[in-house]
């Protein structure tokens, strides 16, 4: 039989979300009645804005015209969206990113996951613990690590621990690694990096020739002044920074599918003889050979989101699911839980109570309140006793759901 | 310096089709008023079929209602696809693929090009020559083989020739390998696989134990009776096959984006101990880690394409490409070249006049007739000697076409 790559079976259980669903699926046969508000998986509800909805029909009817037919996509996206994008989600921030910087994807979890296929099977990667799943699972599957241990750690990844004494954010590593993704505004700890943290972390990848994979698919619920929204704000992170960014939670494309990777031309990296070698032009090398761009409809509804109509109406989404966060924030608050995140990200970190394992929390929260959220083990170790709810719901669930844990006694 | 993966930096040249087009551009500065007819790259050029446009203008306004809003699809597919294609595309053919073992993607090129991944790095691969080039770079990169020499051809890969001996198809292996491609209807040559010629692969990879990753994107352009549309009509395919099937080239979706993989759950490869593994099980965790579903109004209008309205358009497209195919069988055989392809394919395989190699005809075909095609040589060293021109362009331009070419001197 054809030989398989064995790195698959290090992977330590199933993806988080499976398992989650998995105890849900259980308890909803168990308590087939049960009014379930779901605060798990960060996916949005609202509608599609209407702007990106007419640009869509419009699209089809086009598509439907003999003139107005379009096949294949350019790989990395049509121009009028990388101008679209570096106008309003760069220029507007002073910051120099290229339309043809910008790859057009069909989401950041794609992207986050590719994205160690252009770097040596021998890179050391550093992560967040707790983390973004796929970070770690994408190296495990390419073989940059050992097997994982009984807190699903894998021997050979180093761990950069966010916990409340870092502000629940990374700090860069003592030892050296090549590649360090970073996530601002966090998932899962809603915590955003301030400016003098990503210019700590700029200065010590360039001091040690690390690459930062900065994942920013939160960046437009940011709400705090001053706090950075891209990396590229912060003076020479186009040497040693690649930034993922996406309309998944910003225009509601969760369904949609659209996102982007911004490189800048001067990132390099080294070659087994110590040749400098652009990081730009391998990533393009695999968007050519293993992708074949975003459908054009989805395209032409993502540039309708960057007009003024469609930006009034995409900052209208984020303040609602913002609102959320704030009522999460109170609730749990009054319910006598310390809250972390939630000002500038759509998701709330909080302590579970002493004592309480964070699945234990998760359990508890389903039997006796039938409300699911996601447990912090689940994200890795240092994420054990904390507990992620997403503000990504309708308002009157997630009153109730405050409701329903103001009557809980921690 | 981060470390890149060298692998990247063993391919050769570019892709082909950008060398293509950087000969093309050229020709188009130093000749501005020229008329090109470009029967390269095979991009489908009708209209969108109008179920599918109707079908895509429902999703979009479902998803601006409270209601019909989707987020995140399942990573595998919306079931109502995976139902529709499992029903039409098999089904109706008395073949046996459940609806789960259909993974909905968004292109054949992705597909055939991550597959590779679930395979162990040391894996032997054989590919047809010519070829579909993504098959060979993707695994280059993923380090599956040495050097390229001067013909292009990569030490450590084992290369099927398909000439006109083989029936431009390519014939098992003597030595052992893990995984072989195969491609028909074939890309770049035209021809198609009979049902004797698929039962001596499918018997001899049992014998092997190798399995076959078949692409039939070009499936429904198949016309003589009795061949097979799928490897899985072929006894036992279901131990040693994937099937690569899209919806780009039937129903006009290149710039849509819709495939899918069917996986059986009976195959199976082994780990390094030598225990059997679900290729099915390494596909799903690699789907759920690394994809994020299929954008849902472009779900929705695939559906719509399974529909018995739906299914008319599509034979009417298909048609219409094939009558190209045939227009051009016929004017390039009566301007004396001789012809292969073309019946059950959108393409035609030409034999380059003695003496001229398939990058030289490339040239003469772009500066005497404005003409654009796709030299054999560039699909692999066997294909030189041969020229692949696409039936996927309007009439009254194939017309032309065969003026031009029929004016030529061989």
């Amino acid at each position: 039989m054809a030989r398989i790559n064995d790195h698959y079976l290090k992977l330590a259980g199933g993806y988080l979300f499976p398992e989650v669903g998995r105890r849900v699926e259980a308890f909803r046969v168990a308590h087939p009645d049960a009014d379930l508000i779901r605060l798990g998986i960060g996916d949005v509800v609202l509608p599609l804005p209407r702007s990106v909805r007419d640009a869509m029909h419009r699209a089809i009817d086009e598509m439907g015209t003999e003139e107005g037919f379009r096949g294949y996509a350019p790989d990395q996206g049509y121009p009028f969206l990388q101008q679209a994008i570096a106008r309003v989600e760069y220029g507007s921030l002073g910051v120099e990113i290229a339309p043809d910087e910008i790859f057009i994807s069909d989401g950041s979890k794609c992207d986050s996951a590719n994205i160690q296929e252009i770097f040596s099977p021998e890179a050391r990667i550093a992560v967040p613990d707790p983390t973004y799943p796929v970070y770690v699972d994408s190296n495990v599957m390419a073989g940059r690590s050992g097997p994982a241990d009984a807190n699903g750690s894998y021997a050979g990844l180093v761990y950069l621990p966010c916990t409340e004494a870092t502000g629940f954010l990374p700090e860069p590593p003592d030892e050296p690694v090549d590649l360090v993704y970073l996530c601002s505004p966090n998932n899962p700890t809603g915590s955003a990096a301030s400016r003098e943290q990503l210019e700590r972390w700029v200065a010590w990848a360039n001091r040690n020739q690390a690459i930062l994979l900065y994942d920013a698919a939160y960046a437009s619920y940011i709400t705090q002044a001053g706090l950075p929204h891209s990396i590229f704000e912060i003076e020479g992170a186009r040497r040693v920074a690649i930034e993922f960014r996406s309309l998944s939670k910003s225009a509601g494309f969760t369904g949609l599918r659209l996102a982007w990777v911004a490189i800048p031309r001067e990132l390099e990296g080294r070659d087994a003889s110590g040749a400098a070698v652009s990081i730009f032009d391998l990533w393009k090398r695999r968007h050519a050979t293993k992708f074949n761009g975003v459908a054009y409809p989805v395209q032409a509804g993502a540039a309708a989101a960057y007009t003024p109509e469609g930006q009034a109406e995409v900052r209208e989404l984020v303040d609602y699911y913002l609102a959320n966060a704030r009522a999460l924030l109170e609730g749990l608050g009054s319910a006598g839980l310390r809250t972390f995140g939630g000002i500038n990200a759509p998701y709330v970190w909080l302590e579970t109570p002493a004592g309480t394992g964070s699945w234990e929390f998760f359990d508890r929260l389903l039997e006796e309140s039938s409300l699911v959220g996601t447990p912090g083990a689940g994200f890795g170790p240092a994420g054990e006793g904390y507990f992620r709810l997403s503000a990504f719901s309708k308002r009157d669930r997630i009153d109730e759901a405050v409701g329903r844990i103001e009557k809980l006694r921690f």
